[in-house]
């Protein structure tokens, strides 16, 4: 487990009522969204954990050092797992997705965290990497002061009906389209 | 103005292809996703400028305060102007928005940024506070290795089809509806 440390700015805030939000559809600022509440919340003193579902060691440690520096931010991935085909899914990535779920419902009932982030959870659900009755239940069993962010597009219609808040990315227009790639520091 | 220092970090790694992006809609996650990429492109070493036309200057030392600490991000903001209701807009508020446009405007010129943001400039732009022609020839005069992101919902059309790219948020539910109110750190 890559696990930051999460340094505590006492006294802290917390939420008297948590919601559970998905951000998900083709469009570009799900996971991008997600981080900026990360600060948003990290920035008035609240505990965050955010856990990747689909991207590996790499990639968090990466993109992501600059949360894992901040203070009441605590960051976790599993494996080197990255983006996993439906078709290509091997059991350890169901191990590794798993322990990512295992993590995230360990932290949401921890009474540690006031932010729970599942980053892809959609997508590790919709490849059947982790079950979505498990999802379901995490969701039930989310404490009153608990944010959940769950992101990622195919996001399960049962997941959408669970949330309280709901926000689909739309792809009206995208570089891609036009044959330009992902470029480091912006896109990735 | 307000405006936090820039550390540098040597060397900075630079942007080969600067793109427009415009977040728009009325779901969730505009600013939030504008924040994340600010995030992501200050922990490769970018160097960001960020403007804020409709948060006055609480709204930014307080939500925003942990962007201006962040070493490569310049965050400004101009009087208190918060949001304008469009019958209400008076001629400080037009100042304000001028000089939060003129600002972005040198930073992107200065080539001592990769990536300006313009927060809510399209909430600006329709509540007439900035000239759309202006905010055009912005786009326009953008060298190809800054990045440009503009937010806010009502994004028009022109602006649109001037970008490269466009995700629109979409609210497919939202606490609103339900009454819930919006939560400091979480919402605000």
């Amino acid at each position: 487990m890559t696990q930051e440390a999460a340094n505590s700015l006492p006294p802290s805030p917390s939420l008297s009522q948590g919601l559970v939000s998905i951000f998900t559809g083709d469009g570009k600022g799900k996971t991008t969204a997600a981080i900026g509440t990360v600060i948003r919340a990290a920035g008035h003193g609240l505990r965050v954990f955010i856990v990747f579902f689909m991207k590996g060691k790499d990639y968090v440690h990466g993109e992501f050092a600059i949360l894992s520096k901040l203070p009441n931010v605590t960051v976790a991935s599993f494996g080197q797992m990255g983006w996993v085909r439906k078709d290509k899914v091997k059991p350890e990535h169901k191990e590794q997705a798993g322990l990512a779920l295992a993590a995230a419902r360990q932290a949401m009932l921890s009474g540690n965290f006031d932010l729970v982030v599942l980053d892809e959870v959609n997508v590790a659900v919709a490849s059947k990497l982790v079950e979505l009755d498990e999802v379901l239940r995490l969701i039930d069993d989310n404490p009153q002061n608990v944010e959940l962010i769950l992101t990622g597009r195919y996001a399960d219609p049962r997941l959408v009906q669970r949330a309280d808040l709901v926000t689909e990315m739309l792809m009206i227009k995208h570089p891609y389209t036009k044959g330009i790639k992902a470029r480091k520091g912006i896109d990735y």
